[in-house]
C-alpha cells in the first residue's frame, strides 16, 4: 500500500488535502477539565471590530484588547462585536469575563469544530452555526464554525478563520442603512447574519447539482473508472453537508419555539423564513442523495453492459472461427490416400478446394446471420472508450 | 465528455432541456436584505383578473393597476384577484401595498419557485402550492407556483405563468353557480382552487403508473440500454413530485388543524377531503418508488440472465470443437511411418478416415446431449435483441 | 417492443389482465365540484337488502327504493341496509336524502375506490374498507370497497361488486341469533362485519405464504427466468395489500381511541381484538415483503453461481486442450529434416509416436487432477436445468 | 419443479419440516363469531396443576375438573393455576367460567398463536407472551404460547405444550422458599415467570451468535452454495425470532406504565429489569441481522472474486497458447519452397527448429512474466473448493 | 470446514481472539431469581479506593472492607468509592448492605456487560456506562463496564475491570483542586467521570476515521481480498460502537430531563455538554456506516472492472489469433494441386508465402486498430496486482 502511495505521489497528496477537511471534529482529552481551551499553533490571530448603530447612526471600530467593548455594551444603541480568528488564549479569557460568558461556552466558541446547536444561558443566547464555501472548479466545500452569543444590547459573533467573511453584504447594509436592519435591534442582526450563513449554502449546493448532471451524462455515454470514484466523492461530501446541516435545522427550530425575552416576535417571523431555508436545503440534499445511489445503480448496469459487449464479440468471432478452424484441420490431416480409396478422397476432387471455401464462406455466413438476427452485431457500434 | 456531447448534439440538447425543471429552486444571494425581489428577465407580463361574486351575482373585471382592487376588498362580497405572470417589480409593490402583504410573504409569492407551506399572518392566511401539469407523451412534467392569500372577504391568487391555467373549471362554477361555490366565502373559494391544484397530479401519476407499466413488459421482454435510462429517469422524476407534494401535505394539515377565524368550520370538512387527496398522492408515488427500484433488480437479473447465455453459447461451441481440434490436429502430425511401426500407423489403415470420422461424431453428439440434458440449447431460442 | 408483444399474444394479454388492478385508485377530474358522483357504465345494479332485528326477532325484506327504509330507521330495533352493487345515480341522491349523507360522504361511498379511512359526522359514523379475496390457484386477489355508515339505531353498508359477499355469515348469525350479535347494537354489527372484512385477508396471505414457500425451493433447486419475474409480481402485490390494509390500521385504532358516542364500551373491547388482526396482518405482510427481498438477492447469487460453472466448464476444457493443441500443431510442423539434423528428428524417432501419447495423456492428467484437487469437476453435477 | 423435489426426497422433506414452523400464526374463518374456540384434533391433553402458596406454606394439587379450584380463588394466599395442554373445549368453557374470563380472552388463550400483548380487563390483566426454546444443533428453535390472567390473588398460566416447560425452576423456587417469590403476591409470580420465558431467548439468541460467527468464517475460507442457503436461513429465523419479541417490547412496557392496581410499584421496578432484558434482545437481534445483510454482500463479493479467478486461468492459458498454436500453424502450411526462394526458406534452415523452439519459449516466458508482475499467477493458489 | 480452519491456524486463532469480544452481553439462566450473582472464575480481585474531599481538603484511603465506608458516607464532605475488579461475591453482599443497593442494581452492577442505562431508585441514582478503549495497532476496541451510584454525599463506581482506568485525570484534579471539581458536590464529580467515559469514544473513533481513508485509498488503488474482508470487519466494529452508544444517550438525556433532587441545575447545564458529546459520537458513526457502505458499493464495482479488464485482455488476444489461426490452417491443408488446377494454386505461387504475411500483419494491425480506438489496449496498464 504504502509503495503504491508512493509511486502515485501527486494522486496521494490530493487525497491528503481534500479528504481531511470533511469529517472533522473537536473533542477534548478524556478527562480534561470542561472548559479547557484548546487553540492550534496555526490559528490566525484574531481581529476584533466593533460595529455601534441605531436607527440614527452606524460607527465602526477596530479595537485592541476586549476591554474597549465594556463601554459600547451597557448603551441603548446595538453593539455588533466581531472576532475573527481564534488568535491566542490570554484574549478569550478576557473577552470571556467581559461578555460573562459561561466556560463551557467558551470551550463551544474556540474549540473548533463543534456540533450546531442553539443553547439559552442567563441573559445569552448562544448559536453555534457551520458556514459553507465552495471551492473553486467544484471541487468540495470549505466549512468554518461561527458563533453568536446574543444579549440584550450586543451581539459577539466569532468567525473560525478571517480569510471567509459572508458578513461582508450585511456590514453594507448597516452602513448604507438600507433595508431594516438599522430599524431592529441586536436580535434581528442575529438574523441578517444566521440567514446569510445558511444562504451561503445554496451555491454550494447548485455546484453539486451541476456535478451531478454531469455524472448523469458521463455514467450513460462514457462510464470509466473515475466516474465511479467521482460519485463515491460526491456521496461522501453530501453525507458531510447534511452532517453540518442538519443539526442547524433544530437549532433554528429551537429558536421559533423558545421563549427567550431576546428575541422579539417580529424576528421570530424573519426566523421562520430562515427555518424555511434550512428545510430547503436538507430538502435538496436528500434528493441529490438519492440521485447519487440511484447513479450507481445504473454505473453498475452499464458495467454489466458493457462486460456483456465484450462477451459477445468474444462469442462472435469464437463460434464463426472455432467451427472452421476444425474443418481446415480436417483437411490438414494425413491419412494416406493409397492406403484406402475412403482415406481423404476429397483431397484429390477436382473440386475440392473451390468445395472448401463454399462450404467455409456459407457457415461464417450462416453464423453472422444468426447473430444479426439476434442484434450482437449492431451492438458493437455502441461500445465505447474505457 | 465535450467531445463525446458535441458528437450527440441532439441527445445533448434533450438533455439540457429536460433536466433543467425538476429540481429548481430559487435562493437568495447570500447576505441580502429578507424581501428584495428578483424577477426573471423574461417572466411573462402580468394580467390581474377580479372576480366579484355573491350567491346573488358575478361579476368579472380584466384589471389594469393594483389600486382599482381597492373598491372591492372592503365589501361584503368575495373578490378573487388572480394574478397571472410575473409581470414587474412595480406592480409587487403597488400590489403588497394594497393587500398590507408581510415583504416576507411577497418575496415567497414572486421569488418561485419556493417550498410549499401554510403561514398564518395578522388577518391573513398565506398558502404557497406547486401545480403540476403532464407533458405531451408521457414525457415528464411541468410544475408552476400558485400562491394563495386568505384574507376576510378576499381571495388573492398568483400563478407563476398565464398559460397553464387550472383554475378554468373553478371560474365556471362561479359563472354558472354550479356546485356551492357561490354559497361560501372566500375560504370555499380557496380550498376550491386548492383541490383542484392537488388533482392536477392524478392525471400526472396516471402517466407514471403506465410508463411503469410499460417498463415492467420491457425489463422482462426485452431489457436493453433504454431501459435502464428510462427508469432511472422515471425514478428522478418521481422523487422531483415526492419533493413538490410531500410539503403540501403538512401545509394542508396545518389548515385543518389550524385555528384560523378565516377559514370555516363547514370547508375544514372539505380540506379533509382534500387531505386524503394528498395522502393518497403520495401513497401512490411511495408504491411507484418500489416499483422502480424493483424493477431496476429485475433489470440487473435480466442483465446476468443474458450473459449466462452468451457464455452458455461461447461453451458449448468451444467444448464441442476444442476436443475435435485436438485430433485433426493429431491427425496431421508428420511423425514418419516409415520409421517405425508405432508412428501413426492409423493413418494407412483401411478403415482410418471414416473411423475418424465416427469418433468425431460421436464425440460431437455427445456433448450436445450432455448440454441438451442440462437444457442449455434450449435456452437460446431466448437470447433476444440488445 | 409491439411486435415483440404481439408474437407473444398470450403472455402480452396475461400482463394485461393481472395488472391492471392492484394500483388502481380513483380520482375526480381536476377542478370538478366536490360531491360529483362518477359510475363506471358497466356497474352491477344495486340490490337492497334490509335486515331488521333485535334480541327478540328478526325480518329480512329486498328494498326497491331507498324511501322503503324510512319505515325502519326510527325504530329502536337495530336496521342493516346493504346495498350491493353501485347501481345508477338517483338511486344514490335519495339514499342520500333517506340517510342525510354529506355530498363528500356519498363521493368517497360511490366513486371506488378510496383509501380507507373512518370518519366522524354529525350522528354519523363513517368507514371506509377494502375487502380482499383470494382468485383460484394463488393467482393473487382481487379487492372491493365496503363502506359503512354508522347511526344510532342504524348501519347502512355498500358493497361495490354484488357477486363477493363477505357477509354471509354473519347474516347467518343473526338469522340464527347465534353468538352475541343479537343483543348488541347497530355498533356490534358494524364490528362483527369489520371484523368479516379484516379477517378476509388470511387467506389472501396464506396464499402468498405458500407461494413464497414455494419460490424459497425453486430459487435453491432450479432458480430460472419465471422465478424473477414471480418474485417480482409477488412483490408487487404484497405492495398492494399493504396499501390496502395499512390505513384501515389508522382507521380502526380512530375508532378504538375516538369518544363517538355512537360506540358503546363494550364494542370497543371487541374492535381492540380486530385492530390486533389488522396488527397480525402488517407484522406477516411485513415479514413477507422482507422474504421476497432476501430471495431476490438468493436469486442473483445463484445466478452468479451458475455463470461460475459454466465459466469453469469452458476454462477446464480449455486449460486441457489448448496446451495439447499447440503440442500436436508442432508434430504437425513442415521443418524439413534432411536441411539439418535438428530439424524435428522426433518424427523419426521409433518410439516417436507413443512418447508423443504419453506426453500429451500426462498433461491431460495433470490438468485434470489440478481441477479436481480444487473440486471443480465435481461441480458440474449440479449444473441444473435453466 | 414437482419431480425435483422427488428425486431429492430428503432435502424436500428437511424444508417441509423447518419452514413450516416459524411464520404460523391463527386466524378465525372469515366472519365467525368472536369468541369461537378452534382446537386442533392433536392437541394434547391438558394438565392441571394449582399452587397455593403465602409466606408461611406452599401445596401443590394436581386438579381434575376446573371447578375445584374455586375453593382456594377467595383465600388470601396466592393460587396459581398452570393448565399444560391446550386440551378440549368443555374444559375451557369450565374454567373460563370459574375465572370469569371475558370470550374474547379464552379465544387469545386457546386459539394459538397469537400475537403477544398485554390487555386489562375488568379485575384481570391479561398477557399473551410467546416462548421460544433453542433445537437441537443449533437447528433453529421452537415456540410455544404462554398465557398469564391475572387477578387480584391468582394467577392463570396456559402452556400451548406440556412437554416444553419453562416454570421448573420458578416452581423450584416457590417450594424452597427461595429468593423473594414467597414473599409477595401474585403480580410478583407473574413477573418472575414472564423473566423466565424472556430470558428464555438468550440462549436462542447464542445459538444464532455462533452460526454466524460460522458462516462469517466460512464465507470467507470457504464460499459455497450452502453457504448463501444458510445465510438465508439464519436471517429468516431472525425475522421470525423478532416478530415473536417485537410486540412483547409493548407489552411488557403496557405494563411498566399502565396504572393497573394489580400490579404494586415493587414489582413495577422488577418488571422494568424484565424490560430492560427485552430491549437487550431485540439490540442483539437487529445487530445479527445487520450482519447477516453484511455476510450477503461479502458472499457476493467472494463470488465475484472466484469468477474473477476462473476468468484469470482461462485467459493466462490463452494468452500464453493461442500465438503459440499460431505460430506452429504457420510452419505446418505447404506453400511450395521450390516454387520460389521466398516460400518459407525457414523450413530448410540448418538452425530452423531450434530457433522456432527459442522464439517459442522466448513469448511464452514474455507472457507468463508480464502475468506475473500483475500477480495473476500468485492467486491461483487461492482458488478454493466449491 | 474444521479441516480448513486447521490448515490456517493462525488465521483461525486469530478470529477467535477478535470476534469474541464485541457482540457479548450477559444474560441470566433462564428462572434463576432476580439479583442472582454471576462473577467469573477469572475476574480480578477488587481494589477499593475511597477519595473523601471538600473544598478545603481530599483524602485518599485504599479500603480493605467496604464496611470501613460507613464512617464516610454520612459526612457532609463527598466521598467517592472506587472499586476497580469485580472481585467476589462476598465482598459485594457487604457492600450493598452498606450502600443500600436494591437487589437488581446489585446485578447490574456485578452481572457485566449490562445495556446502559440510567435508573432512579429511592435517594439513589444508577447509571451503568461502557467505557471504550482502543486497541493498539488500530485493531479494534476493548470495552469495559462503569457503574456509578450516586447519593447525596457520596459516589459509588465500579469499573469491571483494574488494568484501563481512565478516571486518572479527574483523580488528578481532585488533589491539586484544578478546575471546579472541589467546588462542587457528589453529582459534578458523577458528571466528570461520566465525560471521561463519553470523552474515551473519541480516540476509538479516530482510529476508525482513518481506517476508513486507508480503506478509500486501497479500494481505489489496490483492491483485494482482505479490502473486503477489512470492510466487513470495520461495519461491524462500528456496529458493535453503535450499540454500546447508542443507549447511553437515551440514558443521559433521562439525566438532563430528570427532575432528580440529587442533580443540581448548574450541573445539569454540564450534562447538557456531555449529551452533546454523545450525539456527536453518535452523528459520525452514523456517517462511518454510510461511507463503509458506499466502500462496498465501490469495491464491487472496482471487482466487475477488473472483470472487464481480464476478459477484454482474452477477447483481443482472441480476436487478434483465431482468425489467424483459420488462415494457416487453411494453407495447412493438404488438397493435391496436382488433382486439378484449382486446388490451392496460391501454394505454388512465387510470392505466395509473403503474400501470406502481408495479409496476415494487415488482419492483426487492423485488429489492434479496432481495439485502440475504443480504448481497450490503454486500460491494461491499469491491470492491477490482486
Amino acid at each position: 500500500m504504502l509503495e503504491k502511495k508512493l509511486s502515485n505521489p501527486e494522486l496521494a497528496e490530493k487525497a491528503e488535502k481534500e479528504e481531511e477537511d470533511y469529517f472533522d471534529y473537536f473533542y477534548d482529552t478524556p478527562g480534561s477539565a470542561p472548559g479547557t481551551l484548546s487553540i492550534e499553533e496555526d490559528a490566525s490571530p484574531s481581529t476584533i471590530i466593533l460595529i455601534d448603530y441605531n436607527e440614527a447612526k452606524a460607527s465602526r471600530t477596530k479595537i485592541a484588547t476586549p476591554d474597549e467593548c465594556k463601554l459600547y455594551l451597557d448603551t441603548e444603541s446595538v453593539s455588533w462585536v466581531d472576532v475573527q480568528g481564534l488568535g491566542n488564549e490570554d484574549m478569550w479569557h478576557k473577552l470571556a469575563s467581559v461578555f460573562q460568558l459561561h466556560p463551557l461556552v467558551l470551550e463551544d466558541v474556540v474549540n473548533v469544530p463543534q456540533r450546531p446547536k442553539v443553547e439559552e444561558h442567563e441573559n445569552q443566547l448562544v448559536a453555534i452555526a457551520l458556514m459553507v464555501l465552495p471551492k473553486e472548479n467544484r471541487a468540495g466545500f470549505e466549512s468554518e464554525q461561527v458563533s453568536f452569543v446574543l444579549g440584550k444590547h450586543y451581539l459577539l459573533t466569532v468567525q473560525e478563520k478571517p480569510e471567509h467573511d459572508c458578513f461582508g453584504p450585511v456590514r453594507e447594509r448597516i452602513r448604507n442603512a438600507k433595508g431594516q436592519v438599522r430599524k431592529h435591534g441586536a436580535d434581528y442582526l442575529a438574523y441578517a447574519l444566521l440567514d446569510a450563513v445558511i444562504d451561503g449554502y445554496f451555491p454550494v449546493l447548485e455546484d453539486y447539482g451541476e456535478r451531478i448532471e454531469q455524472l448523469e451524462d458521463e455514467v450513460v455515454l462514457n462510464p470509466n473508472r473515475n466516474t465511479l470514484q467521482e460519485i463515491y466523492k460526491v456521496r461522501r461530501e453530501l453525507l458531510a453537508l447534511r452532517r453540518a446541516i442538519w443539526p442547524q435545522r433544530s437549532a433554528i427550530n429551537a429558536l421559533i419555539r423558545g421563549q427567550s425575552y431576546l428575541i422579539s416576535h417580529e424576528v421570530q417571523i424573519y426566523l421562520r423564513d430562515c427555518y424555511d431555508h434550512v428545510i430547503q436545503v436538507l430538502d435538496i440534499l436528500e434528493s441529490y442523495r438519492e440521485l447519487t445511489s440511484g447513479l450507481m445503480d445504473v454505473y453498475l448496469s452499464a458495467l454489466s453492459n458493457k462486460m456483456n459487449e465484450v462477451m459477445k464479440l468474444l462469442t462472435v468471432i469464437s463460434t464463426i472461427f472455432i467451427p472452421l478452424t476444425f474443418i481446415v484441420g480436417v483437411y490438414g490431416m494425413n491419412f494416406n490416400p493409397e492406403a484406402s480409396p475412403f482415406n481423404m478422397p476429397e483431397l484429390n476432387w477436382y473440386w475440392g478446394y473451390p468445395a472448401f471455401w463454399t462450404g467455409t464462406i456459407a457457415i461464417a455466413l450462416g453464423s453472422i446471420y444468426f447473430f444479426w438476427r439476434r442484434g450482437w452485431l449492431q451492438s458493437f457500434d455502441s461500445i465505447n472508450k474505457d
